[in-house]
């Protein structure tokens, strides 16, 4: 009975372990392990997602900066030209006056005012960029040069030469404001 | 015998399952469970980092696109400003040669033309926003004119209003780009 006895509480005994042993299996599967390896994949896959949108946003920081220098650099180097091409005709007609017939006193104080004041608006042109564009004696350039008649070519001018400019042309900086008028030699 | 066997079989299993648990709970406890929890902590901690990293760097995107809007806005606004400030000389002179005599056919004629050109010169100013700074029968404004002598108020000139203008103003837009010289009653 005894033997009997011990045997029926190893049985129990093994019993219990083995219902443990279940319990503890099932835990481990179905509870902590399995849905952990997911979960650190989940995160994981999630932290390089961000970090992607993060790199992207950065990227885009550092193209902005850039695209404003440059737009910030185009606009103050060309931010006289729609002034300066307006000032334009008031050269042409101030030179115009200059290269009339003076010989009165008054027109010819007159003529030194205008002279002074043409040169002082060339000052203010150059100083924002504004050139006047070589013409006369150069070779021809369609970029910058408009032929508005043409004259044989002789031994004083070459083919291809500029003759006569009849309006001048302006450039700001590397920008054609208006094309010189000119007589090419053909 | 058999028993006995049974019983020996018996004890054999129960300390091979009590060895299998005895190993499971110790994986369980320092090989799988703690690390993961940690893991996944850290990978938390890890995304909240890397999204604050992201979110700072998409608000940074529209500051910098607000701040160069409005930069790309004043550079516009003001673009005429220097070629604006160093035109007005020109124009005061433009003006001293119209009010000097010209009975002279010569002269006449040249003044003609010289008040064409101041006429072209404003329009292109104005096109751009300069605008002179109304003076005369104003009342006095510091931020707009430049006392350079003072009158005894009378009937005809209030206290504080503005006699005589000495040398025009002008502004770009709501800024003075120089202001004008007057003649203050007080």
């Amino acid at each position: 009975m005894v033997a009997k006895k011990e045997t029926q509480d190893e049985t129990k005994e093994k019993q219990e372990m083995q219902e443990e042993l279940e319990e503890l299996e099932a835990t481990e599967t179905e509870g902590i392990d399995i849905p952990e390896v997911s979960e650190v994949e989940e995160l994981t896959s999630k932290f390089s997602e961000m970090e992607d949108k993060f790199l992207r946003a950065r990227a885009e920081i550092a193209n902005m900066s850039n695209r404003n220098k440059n737009e910030r650099e185009q606009l103050i180097r060309y931010r006289s030209q729609d002034l300066g091409k307006k000032l334009l005709p008031a050269i042409d007609n101030l030179e115009r006056a200059l290269a009339t017939e003076a010989t009165d006193e008054q027109a010819a104080s007159l003529k030194k005012g205008v002279e002074m004041v043409l040169e002082s608006l060339t000052v203010a042109l150059k100083e924002e960029g504004i050139t006047e564009i070589k013409a006369e004696g150069e070779t021809f350039d369609p970029n910058l040069h408009q032929a508005v008649q043409t004259v044989a070519a002789d031994d004083d001018h070459k083919a291809e030469t500029i003759v006569n400019v009849l309006q001048k042309g302006y450039q700001l900086h590397d920008r054609v404001l208006r094309p010189a008028m000119v007589i090419v030699a053909q």
